[in-house]
């Protein structure tokens, strides 16, 4: 019981990486707003491996189906439902593996939780395709934030030992997002772009992954929205980040740095500016008390190694209780963290809307 | 609406630093679990500033009285609630503070969010102080668990640039617990830890104060607790964790570390050792697919300086709207990480506690 | 933000009338339950206009797709996704109803709320047709409930002023539940089942419509399934129930006819028999304090007379703000209640399944 | 895990009948509502039996401590909580049940699902006394809906087969529920009121007890609250009545008795009035497809006659499992219907509060 999200909207996500179909019910939105299937096609088309060559060979379209929620080009006020046909199936790519769990993939930890009757098929429900269908409510949230002006971008901060620029934590701005969007690697930096691929198409020869990190702001975030204690923002977009495979860490502002900082150094000041309060840094990375601060909210993930790699590796035969090896086939991409910068802004808008629509009813 | 926490219970933290009480319920505890007074009693006096020469000057007994859900020293399967009497309060330490919202403190984003009604003494419901209920409400948690041999410890990892040894992430132990709580600073190292006292020291002469990092570890779980997506472990620690105030970040197993991986160095290999499935190491941090491998979970916090600090800092009049400059007098921690080491143990606690009974019901 | 249901199962219903499909998801099913999805055809099947002479001449097939959830037979722990394709949709015996609402029907009502975007085709997501989803994850929850040997079966109590027999309150069985099944209408008693038929087919021939009753019983719940408050077991059933559109009320046990009890009369006394603890009577309709006692649970349903009549009514243009009249045409069943019966043995499944899962996983 | 309500604010209820003290936490309230603390004081006196002469000799003078989320008059945004300390027990009085169950009561259910751990004082969570916080915390929730002059009120419709006035389903005002409360019974038919006295004082000398019914209205909802399906107004209205104990059946509009009228008697036409939509009648009880329809909500409830009297009854003794006699001693109502007025507005309140603030942000 545990993919579904939200207090005020409710997301609930469907689907093993071989089941018929995988999809999205969302619960609880406004009625009215503007429904552009191109932009939830265009976001997809980010995640999407078919249009990524760094990406797995898997060529699944993502092509989807609005079933219900939309009415003459308007979220209706109903649930939306939208559902992506699983077509490019290759389940005995698998088969082999049902009895030698992949090492730090669920397999092992599927299979003692539910006593073997869980779909085995390529990861089934925690397989990392059903980051579509999290991309495609993403995208719904996004539509509904940008009529009030709020913007979510990610980039590549770090493939390896291969860093990406930062955004300006104080003045990240929507064109920074659409500078970093644009080319095969979502990179503000776009020389470092260019060794991240040498690095992962190194990586990918030798039959091996390497880990990466994404950086993610949101701005346009009026001052307040989020709740003290345990729906603070930091919670509910971590609640809602580590619902991405391969997710291992999140900081916010200055994040770990924090721990070497003195307050002195840390404290972010308020100053009047043009007859307004501001805050004339951003430590706190747009959150204080839980609440946004009106500054852009910053956050990074950190995102292991694909885990799926050629190279050969120990594990256990589960049936005979026995060593065993295994090098997983199939096709797998050598740097999850690349077709993971949609997903971490699909989690973070699903968190962030859900948090909006609270302070602020749109209709 | 943010101050209540879990699925299978429901905990509800009240209370602001300066109401006549601060508490909290919790629904859903299973019947039958005996409720030692003084072990929820020694737990709080490891957060609080009255044992504590490195802390705040506030001296709050924090004696809780057990209203509900306690009978014949047996949980009864009411709710649970116990509450905290205020006493120790001098809301005149922060009257001039209320129009100069105090830096990296909640005070500005809930005056806007709450439009001046909020309670403004001591950072109200948003005060470290509300981390005494929740130390209850983990200490509970914790005796819930300690019966099924689960247990919890923490440590602080860092002060500044002054490391304590880490845990080690296989075969942390219950001892290794008890060995780094004993002592003035939850510390592995004793020498670090002294250390970490002369800095401490050091800032506070200043009037500064500084950051610092806790390790915390759960051990005893076995394997497949926790759900997919949304309500995995890391998702619900992490949605508890950042419940404590100063949390900048978080991470598990070997977290940001991960982004510099190849796939072959962080992949955990299964063996079989004595006739079972055992994991030869611990980066992922014990949790696979969001739920429980049978390993140690391991994650590590940041956080930051105590945003309270002597030294003058820039701020503005929110009635005047001029620049203004603040010192934070009172009485206030120089290393709130300190403090925060059960906090986080409590905040796991409550996290793991709420998977392991939908797992496990333990009547 | 209404259409789920559940605290240790979550239920997502979706779709509209004339949507391209609606369905259900459900999240949290324990794995390894057989699904027989031949008993879901076959439960769809008693709500379903298609084989019933009695009811609305819209034939929807309503032949289900399951997507997700299921693997090799058995629930696979992932969530549970049917969909159900509209096939027969005739919007435009709609169309000229957009501007007048149907009295007694939600048009007016979500006009207000949607502010003009809602789906008006049908009922949009008001419409009875979204029962079809409901009565799947009813059927669902009835094969996880059969594994322990608890059913679900309801009867129509009255048409009109026709009465059928009750459930004998303390030894209803499932073999009861069989024979009310048998035949065109649920009745005990065949005989008034033909005389309601014939009231039904006079009111059609009037185009107007009649009201109903429906008793329901669950048999087999242990002691001690539900919780107190708010979550007890009535409280759970009805906010179930009255998802069920057109019903107006629900009462337990002797529920309205308690009002003109003694408590003398109205009690259930304890006995021993057999060596174990039973009830003598069951006017408290097998719930004490929201729990189960072990009896069967009884509780019976007002179904209101279908709000769409053929007989001209006082209605209003909500365009030219006017008083207008209007005639329901299209294909609607005179006597609702009829193909009420499933729904509500699925609104109760699902409840009891919810609270059932808390007192003993399956699995 | 029962003991909770809502979605937009969360209501938390604690206590046993005899523990240290019984409250409530409400999370999620808005601020800057005034809080006028006689207001609260006024309506739990209409529950108090020691205001009562027709209820029973437990004379708790029901006086609560507000311990947080209120400053300086106003809700500030931070969790509610409010305390009543237990005074007047008698823990004696209920010893010699505790092996022998009351008949009606939930001893028995509970001490087979808490396993013998449960309170046994005095029905332990399960008492009438828990909605001693049930009413504080409908007061809170009356004072947020009078700001947008939404008004409850209810009155006893009936006690065994004496029957008061029911209100007028189109035009009750505020006046009407003012009269209703003005004597020692809550009744419009004040000479009704003198003879259900009579029937009560007679039932108690007889050691017996009397069901009763109650009307309750709202008044005051714009068109549009609730949602569809699960969260309709009937939902969550019926799953929030139900936590009274003793309710055993609920009615909206004409309710039970739709079932005997046809579509053409009950469906309630639209009308243009004063350039305005209105309803001309109101069999619909002001609800339409779970929404408020802008007329005023009706709805019925039964309660059944106290379990708690004094004539000897069968039951069993739980230790020794043979067959046994009681006669329940203590102080009680001999008709619970009574003190039930103010417990069934406070449910009402709840329930129509949460799904206003999900309406209207009322700051």
């Amino acid at each position: 019981m545990g993919s579904f999200y939200g207090e005020n909207i409710k997301v609930s996500i469907f689907g093993q990486s071989h089941s018929n179909a995988i999809g999205v019910v969302i619960d609880g939105l406004p009625s009215g707003i503007p429904i552009n299937e191109n932009f939830i096609k265009d976001f997809l088309k980010r995640r999407s491996p078919a249009f990524n060559p760094l990406g797995t060979k898997r060529k699944e379209t993502d092509s989807f189906e609005i079933l219900s929620g939309v009415y003459d080009g308007h979220l209706c006020g109903a649930p939306f439902c939208a559902v992506i046909k699983n077509t490019d199936t290759k389940p005995q790519d698998y088969k082999e593996l049902f009895n030698t769990p992949r090492p730090s993939h669920a397999d092992f930890t599927a299979r003692m939780k539910y006593k073997g009757f869980e779909d085995k098929t390529g990861g089934g429900h925690f397989s990392g395709r059903l980051t579509a269908p999290l991309c495609i409510a993403g995208a719904v949230c996004m539509e509904i934030l940008a009529l009030s002006h709020i913007y979510i971008g990610a980039h590549i901060e770090r493939i390896g030992d291969i860093w990406d620029s930062r955004f300006d934590p104080v003045s990240v701005s929507k064109e920074d997002f659409d500078k970093a969007q644009d080319g095969e690697l979502c990179v503000i930096n776009k020389a470092a772009g260019k060794e991240m691929k040498r690095l992962i198409n190194s990586v990918r020869e030798d039959g091996n992954s390497v880990g990466g990190a994404i950086e993610c702001a949101v701005i346009g975030l009026p001052v307040g929205v989020g709740e003290p204690m345990f729906y603070g923002l930091e919670n509910k977009i971590s609640a809602a980040v580590f619902a991405v495979p391969a997710v291992k860490g999140i900081e916010f502002g200055s994040g770990f740095d924090s721990i070497g900082m003195l307050g002195s150094e840390h404290n972010d000041s308020f100053i009047i500016k043009d007859g307004k309060i501001k805050i004339a840094a951003n430590n706190h990375g747009g959150i204080l008390g839980g609440l946004s601060s009106g500054m852009p909210i910053i956050f990074r993930t950190a995102i292991k190694p694909t885990p799926s790699i050629a190279i050969q590796q120990n594990t256990v035969d589960m049936e005979k209780m026995e060593n065993a090896e295994i090098s997983v086939k199939g096709r797998h991409d050598p740097c999850i963290a690349i077709r993971a910068v949609p997903c971490i802004e699909a989690a973070a808008a699903i968190a962030v809307c859900d948090a909006f629509l609270r302070y602020k009813k749109i209709n």
